[in-house]
């Protein structure tokens, strides 16, 4: 009864749902993304609802790139319970918006997330709530980073802890000068929970990322360049020659990956993602399967006549 | 009936058959490397051999190094149909090679290879014919990867998007100054089919990967070796201080890694492969096993008498 | 039949046993880390031990870093036989340190570690006999990895061969000036077989893996800096502005990483431990569970008591 969640989030998201689906029906052998956790939702739902607070926004534009904004300046974008259950809600609506090709997650006021508010947490400080808030958690941020679009993390200001274990669930990281990521968990007592620590091994390997759990160390955007946690440092807006706001930066910064039909580039993102996460012949076999999505269909037939009246 | 692929080209390529016999024989619990894809290769040559033009040319040399051309120069060394049965036969042939260390793959005429002949390509740009020539190029890639030899890729003039996808089938690229290395797939709608996609994840991490492929970006030798998808850039052999043709240099460059008996060579190559391919435990049992081969064996008696004489 | 030998290390080691345990009662369906080998410890036991001479030292030390020394100086701290035994009960201690945070594994007399005594491979250099050896220290070297202990090999004069393969088993490698990490496996005929070509597959990449064991390449602390392969450099303590034996400044290193109590530095080890082993999916679930042990656990509480004073 293993389902595969990996598939399934592309299943979900794809206009072409052949190949998922018979990917989906074949035998689950050597498929290394099976379903994450078997839990109630909805029981976990509830409970989070008991602790509001903030919102988590989500703009879909025309452009094929969506904006979603972490909302609680008061607590630095801390999540509150409720703010949890939105992340998951605008999860699901990104899985289903079909024309998307991007995404950038920002937090409000000009600082990213500080994790999670800690009323919320010392209500639920029992290990048990303490795991199921988890696997809630991890099961949005995983669809998130299998969503088939190009994700960057705008981090401006401070990611704090779970802020930035959020950070490690987009493809990409951009910093401000002057941003910080910073894994405090030790000085809380813990580790990551949401997937942070599994994540940050794929980013930045092992040893970095015993550095940054084990020693909490601050990373400004230029360490981060250094360890690969940050993909480019987007220049402040008062600077000379600077122009537009972090956001804009960061739309420009991701718009020379995503130009052209969504359907090409959704396929860009679904075969590095089963490149990253399946081992080599599972890789493949995904690799040929999405080609066969975008093989002879329209942007495909385009280009070869265009191809064939410049001859 | 699961067969695996990895240890199948051990197996065919290892003069030391037992190991590889038995690691066949085992249960394939914790085996990642299943049977690429199921399919009737007679069927889909015959389809491949209907476009002609061009060869794919093998040189076994004494050297235990072998160069591998391919040869097409009217159309850029684009594969026709029958180059690519050409190529899947040289691979059958190199497994074969009990003495081979070492491989160059390169194209003729100065430049390296333009992917895919658009007539070809045309002809079958149906979904379900595209689908076939992927599993058939990504069988004979694979295989040609995971060939018990030191492989380069030398790149000279341009490698586009199926020729890229073939550099990454080699363990090490060599850029000639001016060559370019580039993954044009969106320009024509598409994604890599025949592996590249995955093995560039592999080479580059998922986020170069996703810039490259996203951005269809053109790779010079500089930001391919920042990126880390070329091992060495060979100066021209016009410059000063400048010897030898780029394959000459190739060699050279390679001779330092293939240096010594084949045997040893070609069990160095096989630990690395299940290191790059396995997970920890397995890959750990494959050196076990290819340790077994080489321990006790003339290269490492001879050594252990010299080492006395010494004394 | 499978036990999973990742998980079992965890379990051993854990003082917070139930999470573990269940893990371990759970079906074993993606767990990668299956038991490595079957085979009979004692009887390799009594052969290792026919090749006396030397010792493998353990302090384990108040401040929760222990230091494990490999003295054989008259040897190059070759391994004897009885050594690899020696080597193997003292990771078992460390399995049950319930205290430890860190580990340091040096050579005595300044120099690290040449690998396996020669008088000791002559005598069982039969296929057999070899792999048995393999077995038993891939065994150890494994269990020394997984070990909830951030880990550093600080190497001093020379690591080659097996030393060179026992470097790739810590977390880290720091290496002093003019010191060398050196796989001369090829000039003996051989290969890795304690597990080294795996892990350092995993350290450096394939790439570099390749050309180190191809070309049994000399690794200076500069060559080891930009590859990956050496973490840290320690400057000589009689140079200006030097303080403290390497040992001292290997200490002062690693401090910084294992400040703060046990547990949690333990469970920082575990996450990025499997993360580093497991497929994503396995690494998140293992993720929640080592966070279920911190969570509301002593650290945490007292840490959210000390937030709210603040207030």
């Amino acid at each position: 009864m293993v389902s595969c969640a990996l598939k399934r989030a592309l299943v979900r998201s794809s206009s072409c749902c052949g190949v998922w689906s018979r990917l989906l029906q074949r035998p689950s052998r050597g498929c290394v993304s099976s379903s994450l956790h078997v839990f109630d939702r909805d029981e976990i739902r509830q409970k989070l609802r008991a602790f509001p607070g903030g919102s988590v926004d989500l703009l879909k534009q025309d452009s094929g790139v969506a904006v979603l904004t972490i909302n609680n300046p008061s607590r630095m974008n801390a999540f509150s319970g409720s703010m949890m259950v939105d992340l998951e809600e605008r999860v699901t609506q990104l899985e289903k918006w079909a024309d998307g090709k991007g995404l950038i997650v920002q937090g409000a006021d000009e600082t990213f997330c500080s994790g999670s508010d800690l009323n919320a947490v010392r209500a639920i400080s029992n290990p048990q709530d303490g795991r199921k808030m988890c696997m809630f958690m991890q099961d949005a941020l995983t669809r998130l980073l299998r969503l088939p679009l190009v994700s960057v993390a705008l981090v401006e200001g401070k990611a704090l802890g779970g802020g930035a274990e959020l950070t490690t669930a987009c493809d990409f990281r951009l910093m401000t000068p002057g941003s910080v990521i910073q894994f405090v968990h030790k000085h809380m007592g813990l580790v990551p929970g949401w997937g942070g620590a599994a994540r940050l091994v794929r980013i930045v390997g092992s040893q970095n990322a015993l550095k940054l759990l084990g020693g909490a160390v601050k990373v400004d955007p230029e360490l981060g360049a250094h360890m690969g946690l940050a993909d480019g440092v987007m220049e402040g807006s008062q600077g000379a020659g600077g122009t537009g706001t972090p956001l804009q930066r960061a739309e420009d910064w991701l718009g020379r990956y995503v130009e052209g039909p969504a359907p090409v580039i959704r396929a860009v993102k679904k075969v590095v993602l089963s490149g990253r996460e399946l081992p080599l012949s599972e890789a493949l076999r995904t690799e040929k399967d999405v080609f066969g999505t975008v093989w002879g269909a329209p942007a495909n037939l385009q280009a070869l006549a265009s191809k064939s009246k410049h001859k």
